[in-house]
């Protein structure tokens, strides 16, 4: 009945493309888009890890960001969560929230969308469009064997403290852009756009890392929930962490520490291993460095100073704040 | 580290009770609220189903709605989409957006919440708390036995057409509030914050219906989905329609029509049934009206008058205006 299509039946039909979607006959997806539920089948012998994100214009990202980056970005960050639990990406469904019908724009965030999924791995299952305020929610499904996810509650006394790939480009990349020319503000942009969401990572620190977040909201803080869940100190050093290059070279070094242990949006993985495991870590073919270890008692400390409210706030306040 | 909790930390605290969350021995939830993802145990032999909704302020309720009242709406409206595929509730995550931090507003949106949660069965896992605009987007979970759930495009000619419970109430509710007083406009309300998902008649039409879709964009409009995806053409009859009671006190016979037939917002089944099933089908103990047949051909009438585009596109125009 295609006549009976409304403009956000219109807008959802941007979507239902193969690329999005995926193969028709995904074992994991008996039925995607149209019907009043998708169905999903469950793997034997797993669980599904389920995390949803909303981002919204003028919040999470300046309401004239492009497009198709946007959705890129969109996916990775809600992955993002499904690599801090270990899980395998297997399908998502997207809410989308739209002031108006603006063709160009659906066509490059269905473009984005579509190739964000298919570096992924992970197919569109169903959705909903709605007029108003721009906004997105994506809600994404994982899956991971049973008893081998990867939690915030597990560090303990001697573990060791890593995080991986580098930190402070997305956060200097958003407050720090007009000064910024070139190549290294394409190199910034792009960090904050295509985050490098850790699933292969996290799918090999299954039975190994004894507590693993996502940095979403900056490195001590995030730190911080594996400290309060599991009961422990978390002790970092400063000249440890592996800052971003080009952050260090246009940011006093003061302004890269911050960036780096506070910024947020870095989306890569803090965890702790204990120390007979990191060997192995070690080993791995990823981008990993030792930034401090897991102590008896509580919080989080930088080079012995504990990290304090006040600073949290702060982050929190240029976090939130329209841009 | 509760010291860092930002703004929206804590306003999500107002949801991590145990009225939402359910019992921590759910065998379902392995994982719920507070870590990267929530973990789902699956169940043998089922298949999950998932579906997610936005409601926005001043498009899909008005900004002064009743908070705890939208939320039971919020979460019913959802549950109505596992109820047309037979599902049975599982679980449910809730992204939530919100202008400013308002504690009595958040206090009875929780208690909504809560409330509707206790009532279908289905916990809380996960979620998201955002500024921005206020809007709130929900993805329900269910399950349903591999191969029973009941999907769209099964209905062949000859087969009953159905619908449950009493239509209209719900778009009366909203467009003629103004003018209606005392009892009348309570049921009405009623109608339109608490519409009853039918899941126990959902589960019920296993194996017995042969498409099912939810009353969301009006009776017409969504037999139209069952018409396009079957195959067959959906002929209605106005006089079998189970108009609500009040809607025909209260309105004129063609406007008691316009809105049990295109009005929306009803969330009640309407499916298609084979002959044969009938009886068995008038042997449970719901409240179902036969309002038509399946015939040969495509498209949906209303006493043998095709539904025109006009007609659809008038009903859109008053349901997606901000009000």
């Amino acid at each position: 009945m295609s006549q009976t299509l409304s403009e956000f039946d219109l807008i959802a039909r941007f979507f239902d493309v193969q690329a999005l979607t995926g193969s028709t006959d995904n074992p994991f997806i008996p039925l995607a888009i149209g019907d009043d539920c998708a169905l999903l089948a469950p793997t034997a012998g797993c669980q599904l890890a389920v995390s949803v994100d909303t981002l919204v214009s003028g919040v999470h990202f300046l309401p004239d960001a492009p497009a198709d980056r946007l959705a890129w970005r969109a996916l990775a960050v809600s992955i993002s969560d499904l690599a801090a639990m270990g899980a395998e990406p297997k399908a998502f469904t997207l809410a989308l929230t739209l002031p108006q019908t603006n063709t160009q724009w659906l066509q490059d965030f269905a473009s984005g969308l579509a190739s964000a999924a298919q570096y992924y791995g992970i197919p569109l299952v169903g959705g909903d469009t709605t007029r108003g305020p721009l906004a997105m929610t994506l809600q994404v499904m994982g899956e991971v064997p049973i008893g081998a996810a990867l939690r915030r509650d597990g560090a303990a006394e001697g573990d060791e403290v890593f995080v991986s790939g580098y930190l402070g480009a997305a956060h200097v990349a958003l407050d720090y852009l007009a000064t910024v020319q070139g190549g290294q503000a394409s190199e910034l942009l792009r960090a904050y756009y295509e985050p490098e969401s850790c699933i292969a990572l996290g799918m090999a620190l299954r039975g190994m890392a004894s507590a693993v977040v996502d940095i979403s909201d900056g490195l001590l803080a995030d730190l911080g929930h594996i400290a309060n869940l599991s009961g422990v100190a978390v002790e970092i050093a400063s000249e440890l962490l592996p800052i971003h290059p080009t952050v260090v070279n246009l940011c006093d070094p003061a302004l890269a520490l911050k960036a780096a242990a506070t910024g947020g949006d870095d989306y890569q993985l803090a965890f702790c291993v204990p120390a007979d495991q990191v060997p192995a870590l070690q080993a791995l073919p990823f981008n990993v460095t030792r930034i401090g270890r897991c102590r008896a008692g509580r919080g989080v400390t930088l080079d012995q100073k504990s990290v304090s409210h006040a600073g949290y706030q702060h982050f929190e306040a240029s976090h939130d704040d329209a841009r």
